[in-house]
């Protein structure tokens, strides 16, 4: 009885070499933004101590949506978990060489992230995700320039403002505005919560939950006329400064003051911003904020603040599909194929593809000797391959190989030590 | 009172800008070799199903070294297990599309992988490992090309055959042996394991062990005197031909033919091999091997074999240190920083770095105008940033800017629309 193939975990991914090809495009994409911007790649560990997001990042990615692992020694106290984001990370990193890193800071990732949720378009349980983070700048003009490459990421994969918004909010402001209706600050953080999900719910239920959270139906109402409000000027120095930046950057019609945007940590503390998709039901293409106290909070000494996005890569194939702008990539690494005509000719196929992968050029030999010339030719045309060179017992006496162009069948006798420039025409 | 910084967890890495700098680096040569043999990239998951590894991979790695998820879903009968080795994962995304895929198949990978064992030099409970594999070209010269690829790989990391030695044997060779010795097959495996464990214990233990598996005394020595063999010429038509093609192609100086090498893992069938530092305690820094089962064990119904190795991060670092060969890098992305004179210079400054970083130059932005020029310097130089760009009020209004290279101490002025000749200069 034949055996069923074992599954894959659901929500896990395999990259087939097409699909890796995709993956390193996009990463390509990121880099170039990134180092261009002077950014520094850094990486983290995946597996990390629970303690380093309890209480410091979103109660509900850590409680309920992340692969703990048990620890192992029971005088351990502390559970291993997957990583479900990088900023913690990224603030244990900065405060563990605090006295001894250049600061302003700018630092870039890209890594592997893990969220025990239920697979869904855009989302698994396992994705890659860029990270850029500036630290040490705390000013308007630092949190204007991470949203600015996060926008010029999104220009180079060819997304435009026709379909994409970034909304910014400021939470400094809205802590303000709060304070005003009267919510105590031990409130803020469920309201915020609350507030990252209005989008998703009608408005009666979202005053029903604020009820629930205990503020009164005044307060409620206030803070939905609160959160349409879209004039901070005269009101807010920092916005002010900061859409004033994002102009100077160029990238205005990409943005938008929104009210309504908080984010899902809770150790944003000033800026919080969004990238949607217009015409997508709002899907989050990249998000991100200021935290000014995450470095202190997971031990830090000096008073580091910093400013971060995140961009996942599956909400952006999802979106770039949604456009039909997926790039078309080649996975193919070896546009030659040394094909291999006996036993006897064998040591010198070997030789010419050495020969020719110390000029630089990637080559496949076909190992097998048994194996007929036809069906060599035939693996290279499944493979996509468009150059076979065949050295028979008339070519090998007299130095030369046959070069084979299987798109145009035509082929040409070329002298051995011709052969390489003869491939790089 | 001051936090303690929060630690990471035992055995896991970060990896500041200059650490991330010597990853890539490794990781680009890994790339090259693999590519010039026409492999292509793919990747799989981080997580996979418990039983793909099960009575297929290594008891030890499985039972006592590997990071397990118990299922949170009750119904679901797999646990989770942190990826310790990549084949079975191979042989899966292999099983599951045998019938799209050209064979033979040339795949590399990159990736993380996790072991649950006591973190010593060289090995760590997260680390990275280059994988290469060659699927359904079953011939001696298929493991030849494999063997030679991981030999290239050391040779551009700068190491010479006068310190690795690969040591080379089949087990298919060693089962004739064990079967002449009247070695039952059900103890093959267990066996096999012990020689793999020989080089740590001593003689008389390694007899020991194999008296409690079952084998009578004359049994044991009769196998060490085998494993003492030299000579498989005139025996082993597989060998023969292997070492055949390694001298082929040009690396017989690195090869020898050792009976006792025999890989931790359980399905190697045929050819397994290993590269050994010859001064450090035959410390190991790639294996690999033969097996022509293991698509079908985890359910494909074609039968395709392969031949793959495997080489981690970590013991290539440390040998590398030995030797004092640690290459120095930079982990810079930006050479040039545009500083910032004051709040009405502020957009003057970002056109120049904006202008700079569309011809391909990266640059970073001083943003916080209100931090004196001397400061920003101060920076540069901590930061070992070699040019500065300076653009006061005089430079602004003729459209000229000051170049100041830190190095050399001297500074130019130029016009603005010379600035990308000058820095590519």
């Amino acid at each position: 009885m034949a055996k069923k193939i074992i599954e894959p975990i659901k929500g896990t991914r395999d990259f087939y070499p097409q699909d890796q090809a995709w993956q390193n495009w996009l990463y390509n994409k990121a880099r170039i933004v990134s180092q261009s911007f002077g950014y520094q790649e850094y990486e983290g560990p995946v597996l990390e101590p629970f303690s380093l997001y309890a209480a410091k990042s979103s109660e509900e990615i850590i409680n309920k949506q992340s692969f703990v692992i048990s620890a192992k020694n029971k005088t351990v106290q502390d559970n291993l978990i997957l990583r479900p984001e990088l900023t913690p990370t990224l603030a244990r990193m900065v405060a563990s060489k605090e006295y001894q890193l250049v600061f302003p800071l700018r630092w870039w990732s890209w890594g592997r992230f893990f969220r025990y949720e239920a697979p869904q378009k855009g989302r698994g349980r396992e994705f890659y995700q860029w990270n850029l983070d500036l630290l040490g700048q705390d000013c308007p003009n630092a949190d204007a320039e991470v949203i600015t490459i996060g926008i010029r990421f999104l220009s180079s994969l060819g997304f435009t403002s026709n379909e994409i918004v970034v909304k910014v909010n400021d939470r400094k402001y809205l802590d303000e505005k709060l304070k005003i209706i009267g919510i105590a600050d031990r409130k803020k953080l469920a309201v915020f919560r609350l507030i990252d999900k209005k989008d998703k719910v009608s408005t009666s239920d979202f005053q029903a939950m604020l009820s629930e959270e205990g503020l009164t139906k005044l307060q409620a109402q206030d803070l939905c006329l609160a959160l349409k409000d879209t004039d901070y000027s005269g009101e807010s120095a920092w916005l002010t400064e900061l859409f004033s930046s994002l102009s100077d950057l160029g990238v205005d019609d990409w943005v938008e003051f929104d009210q309504t945007i908080v984010r899902g940590f809770d150790y944003y503390t000033d800026t919080v911003f969004e990238a949607q998709s217009k015409n997508n039901q709002g899907r989050a293409l990249f998000g991100g904020g200021r935290y000014q106290n995450l470095v202190a909070n997971v031990g830090g000494r000096r008073n580091i603040g910093g400013v971060g996005l995140a961009v996942g890569d599956m909400m952006i194939r999802e979106a770039l599909a949604d456009l039909n702008c997926l790039p078309i990539l080649s996975s193919l690494t070896a546009q030659v194929l040394v094909t291999v005509f006996n036993e006897e000719l064998f040591r010198h196929s070997l030789l010419v593809a050495d020969q020719l992968r110390k000029a630089g050029i990637n080559i496949e030999t076909y190992l097998d000797y048994q194996t007929p010339l036809a069906k060599q030719l035939d693996y290279a045309n499944k493979k996509k391959i468009t150059k076979v060179i065949i050295i028979g017992p008339e070519e090998a006496v007299v130095d030369k190989v046959t070069i084979k162009n299987l798109s145009s069948g035509q082929q040409k006798l070329v002298k051995q030590k011709d052969l390489i420039s003869e491939l790089k025409k």
